[in-house]
């Protein structure tokens, strides 16, 4: 239905008032929602992203196929090699990162956002790098520039300092880091820029799985924010979206 | 000492190049944490905050003092009339949030950040006021223009949607969001920009305290960062600094 | 705006269907949210409750105030016996539940729900009792008999034996224990009609505050749903919900 | 024994009232047993629910064979399919639902309830569907109309919002949700049926496996009682006594 | 209702044996659980005991005279002086553990439980006394002959070791210990009697307020039983109820 | 070394003082923990238990070997099918228990303890059976009677009603309970002898793995002592000691 | 009893071989524990320390005037000042830290242990320095050369970088850190002496009350020792002993 | 760049003095960074160690090959005999401890540091041995003597006191402990040398997984400081750190 035309019909005698009231009723609640629907589909550049764990391999590639048709574009995280075989062949562009066992599809019609910004990922051991990996995708597909500094862990805390200069330099910085998750504070006492904490699932014992992580960024006597405990996807969104505006 | 001083007075000849080296040695150190203190001394205008709970009327005062010297200008958070009479007089400027409990004090020298950028500042009941206020003075006192949204939360959903679109033209906004802690996902779901989630310890039995409030922000299947529970400070400072850039 | 009367004067040509297209992108946005709000506050009898726990008296009288010119009725829950001081004489009606710390005000214009249901409120011990009456005045005030069966604990598990052919002669039975919780599951064992289990914050050590009495009525193995620690108000509002329909 | 019998025997003088006396002792016992025993057996509809998990394949043909002869009917969840092979041909009709394992068997005879009431099963994300699924199944096998909404989360609100009105139609509602487990506390804000809400142990981190889903749900803000973590049986039973009442 | 006149006059032709019959449906469901109730009743002296802990002196007082008047004897514990004050005189003997908080009160007609068993009651830091008190005070009023065992924690681990023959010799063994709680494990492992650990509310910070010392117990490598924290009572009773066998 | 003859050794002046002390010094350390260690050995049979999980085939073997050569009889929790195999041959008596995995091996020369006391081992669900099983078994290898009343749970509460007196006659009674572990507290609300709670780690969500059941037991209003999750043979023994005193 | 005599009047004749070895058992007993006993008094200066909270007045006292007659010396933390103004005059020497609220008393016979060894105490904020001072006025009293790093946290890295030197220099350091607890874990990058982590139960929210620090330090990917929240005692003694060795 | 030839180019004119600052600005930095580099790489002896877990063999062999080169030695943990043999003869010596999965290689150019200090690993139950051994392993790495008590636990009390004097004479004392962890706080009573303990991750149920034991060790009112579960390396490293001192 078409607003206008119910009220040109109107205005034309050709539609009843009580008729054209009726197909109103009806539109203002489909257009309404419709319009929040387009909103989200416009979103500039979040990329569509399906979490692999715990999905079929034959439900990956359903999914993969509906997203490529619609959007052009879509970022399976978790994945293991086989749904990157099964998936071969079914877009223009495939990129595989099997450290942090991302796969990325596009269509050769879709068009990448625009570039814009940059974002630092940082982490702090080489056990952090897959969830690190996996902001820095995102963020790449969102249309920033992403600069990794890997393995400035503050166990050796001149490592980081040296960086200083070079994370000061970027729109948002994620900091990704396991154990006790004392890495973002330690950057964001550095920096100016926006910084988010990631926490990693790293770290056995009392605290371990990332939640003395997670526990110590909330607490981080810094301004900092967090996402969840291995959210990659979440945190190099965010940073995007703060680079970008 | 004088790094400039010491090399002009070795090209001199006033000075050996030992005692130079020595010179250098010490100043290298002092003069690199130097640099670090003053960059963060510098920080475009992210204000010193003091947190009055469990400080002494007159431990608070002696803080406020040596800030206000310092810096011209000092936000104390959580803190009592009775420390608003003792510093009542102390600075030229002196604002009271009775509310939210937030005291700022600044001196007729005090320069204000630039006014810069747009934040909201969302919440969903009035029990989420005095946290989301604390966002919110935070913002300002960074020279951001603030827009509350009070009382929109996810019960009534029509308040919230109504507002999409004056959130969506905001740089960064905060939600602070006690109990079930819904309202930073359902805003994120419905704006492009950065959306921080700021729980509040409101609500009793499991998961009262704001934990329900926090794990659901962790848990969004939206785009969403999260500082801790009633960490309105943190919140409003990270909005800031995403406005600003 | 009333959507009859710019059609009427679309199809009167005493409007532009332009007009009437901008002024009805406005009316269906607040058209769709007003419907949902008065269906909101139309709903079959669930009274507007305020939780008077950490909020001054003057808030709370402004607050019964505003509630009463409104909707004629207003229940206070966790109130001081100085707010029932405060509030005397502001209402046509005011009941006052001193043990639960519940009031109840009402205008001599409110028109009480039309009396529909049976709701059983069961306690195991005295300590529950408090806790079980917000429940019981809930269903009450939304028009429920009421029928409370205290003091019926497993550890004298006759007691609750003896009574089951009463509680299997009402629409909804609400079980509030403490301690170990396990009353909720001997009664759905025992009756057929719906059970709501209301997790009492009595009880100390491992377990206490109610946290046993929750986890246990979870993992009930009978058919049973549960409303949070302490939660009178919910349990006795969805009590009644069930035995009115 | 037969209490008719022996009082007849008492009157006729063929029993001293002594042997009586211990007989009527002996019986009151059994027959009170039996009495609560036999109206357990008779609870309209609530099926036999068997869970797999953890079950060998022998037991579970056990039990369902077992409880096949003495009720007619049995549901097993969380099965594999291996199970299904084993109990094909057991009984007349089988019912398999691969992505819920729900196995619903029964005999030739077997006299399901009379069909009555009708219950909505609301589901926001795919990952929930196989819980949302265990309570379809039970409310139907209880004899209820059950309508399903999956995929209708909070992240794009309008999806439930353009429901409410079929949602308000139906006499229970269950809502299952996974990660923040906002979704029921918005249905639970737009209709005036009870609501049940049902956390899926989905989300990893933080308040994973449902924690933050069943903390948020209890902490709600409106109408809404929970059950445990997956326990789609006993959701999907509660909202079929319900709307069978 | 009598179930001997009932069957007197059946006997006797007064009562047709369906009047009969009604009347014993009645009878059989009230003497069921009378008989139950009787059988609590005359429990071999587990005392009632009343927690004082947050009700008013009134309340405890009108709950005192009660159970003297029905059982001649109460035990009241977590009391505070006032109660004390206010219970002088209303019993003829009155005994008040200070230190414990507890307090006793019997009538001139009881009859204390028979003199038998031994129960030793050991703890490890004078801050357990209390709650070891409570313990001994409960199985002192069941009858037991206790011995109590005091400032004998494993820090000094001679101190337990010298007594080990002494506590061989009674007939239970109930342990208090807060902090690490390593105490019932010792005892346990020193002598065949059972021993029932009785975690103490004591130590801060991580597993304080007496988690660390219940898990502790439960994890216990000995053969050992565990009551709640500072469930003195529950230790006391059960330790007697073992030593009376 | 033989206290007896260096003090004749002394008397005879065979042995010099200084020689002697030497000795005694050693002596006592050496005999005070022999006196400690023998206490041990002799332990009214408390059998030797060794956890199967986790260790290796080879590892089991070599320990089951050793304990029979020292002390005739060993029990084996946890074990597979394969761990029997391996040890058929080994023992004169071998006794396997598949649903629970306990083997108990004995030489031919073992003298089983007298047989003393009985001890009930009572639980609610058959999923709760092999737990159950441990603690049974363990009563019996330690000299008990043991009697066995399996699937008694609180939902259908006359079937533990009906079993109160055969309850009664027993020395100790454990209760194992899964889920919200209810039953040990109504079964101590109906009998006089020792309850000992078992939780037992079945239920899944909130409370799952036994917890629930645990937090229950230590919150029980009954006196009732309580084991940790899946300790079947601390329960058994412990309810073995006291049903041989 | 001196087994020195008893061996001489038996090589003397004076004391029969029975009467001797009844003496030395009763000997081994009591002297083996008197050894552990003297053993644990002689300790190299660990001083006695008595935790005031919660104990009156009068107890403090008394232990106090107890401790002073046997050692010349005691310790009491977290006292309030009116045991201050109490405990006034009643020994030589009185030294009262009002910030961490501890009170040294020592008689003027007192000998306090030799100088030996450096320990650092080094803190993040002026919030930790009251737990901090606990550790020092320990390792002072068992004497040590103590010096302090306050202030100096990781949000300002430089602060702590500048200290690594003189940090470097000392014999142990402990570092008092609360909410993120980060600190400890770059000392410990930063020298090679034994660093032990002390949490400090400052911050709120999430992982507050020192549990986020400690989780944090047992976390560290650093070498790092740990004690318990607040535990300032437990870390300076243990700093102490390892100064010393 | 060399410091000492920029200062002597100023002196010989050779370097203007805005040259020179630029060079030494980047000197400062990198050679400030650098100091603490070599001073973390000089380290006395805290050998470089690899955590197996999750890594892949080629990962390992790669991490094993590069400190090799670099440093001359490696420690692994957490590895299975798959790594052994792919790493076998890869250097001049290595050592494999099957037990606790570790591996030792060494070049035939390393030199290992100088023999210096003994550690006590004590170990309470043959569960505990494969962490307590890597404590031992590294100590022995970083040069320490290191005595081994194992299978000591305070079941038998006696076990440990017969050590007491053997471990009195150590520089320090590795406690690994799992269940209920009392075995360092009887250690710690027992001798002067600082004690670490080290919890382990044995003990199923409530406070299993080691959280008991490492919250009981936190909780010891001995003087006792704490490494995380099974965290073996670490309480190794520290022990050795303090016996070397």
């Amino acid at each position: 239905m078409d607003l206008q035309d119910v009220l040109e019909d109107v205005a034309a005698g050709e539609t009843t008032v009580e008729e054209a009231r009726r197909a109103i009723d009806g539109y203002t609640r489909v257009d309404d929602f419709a319009r929040l629907d387009t909103g989200r589909a416009d979103r500039a550049g979040i990329p569509e992203v399906v979490l692999g764990d715990g999905k079929s391999i034959e439900h990956l590639r359903s999914i993969a196929l509906s997203f490529l048709e619609e959007r052009g574009h879509v970022v399976l995280t978790r994945v293991d090699e086989a749904a990157v075989d099964t998936l071969d062949g079914v877009a223009h562009d495939i990129d595989w990162y099997p450290e942090s066992r991302i796969l990325v599809l596009q269509t050769a019609a879709y068009e990448p956002p625009e570039p814009d910004g940059t974002v630092a990922v940082v982490s702090g051991g080489t056990a952090d790098v897959p969830v690190a990996e996996e902001a820095a995708v995102t963020a790449r597909e969102m249309g920033c520039t992403v600069e990794t500094f890997y393995d400035v862990g503050v166990a050796g805390i001149h490592r980081i300092l040296s960086e200083a200069d070079a994370l000061a330099r970027t729109d948002a910085v994620v900091v990704a880091a396991g154990r006790e998750g004392a890495l973002p504070t330690v950057v964001a006492g550095l920096v100016d820029v926006p910084v988010i904490g990631l926490p990693v699932s790293i770290g056995y014992g009392h605290g371990g799985g990332g939640e003395a992580a997670l526990a110590g960024m909330l607490q981080s006597c810094t301004v900092l924010s967090t996402v969840n405990i291995d959210a990659g996807f979440v945190a190099g969104a965010q940073a995007a979206q703060i680079a970008r505006t």
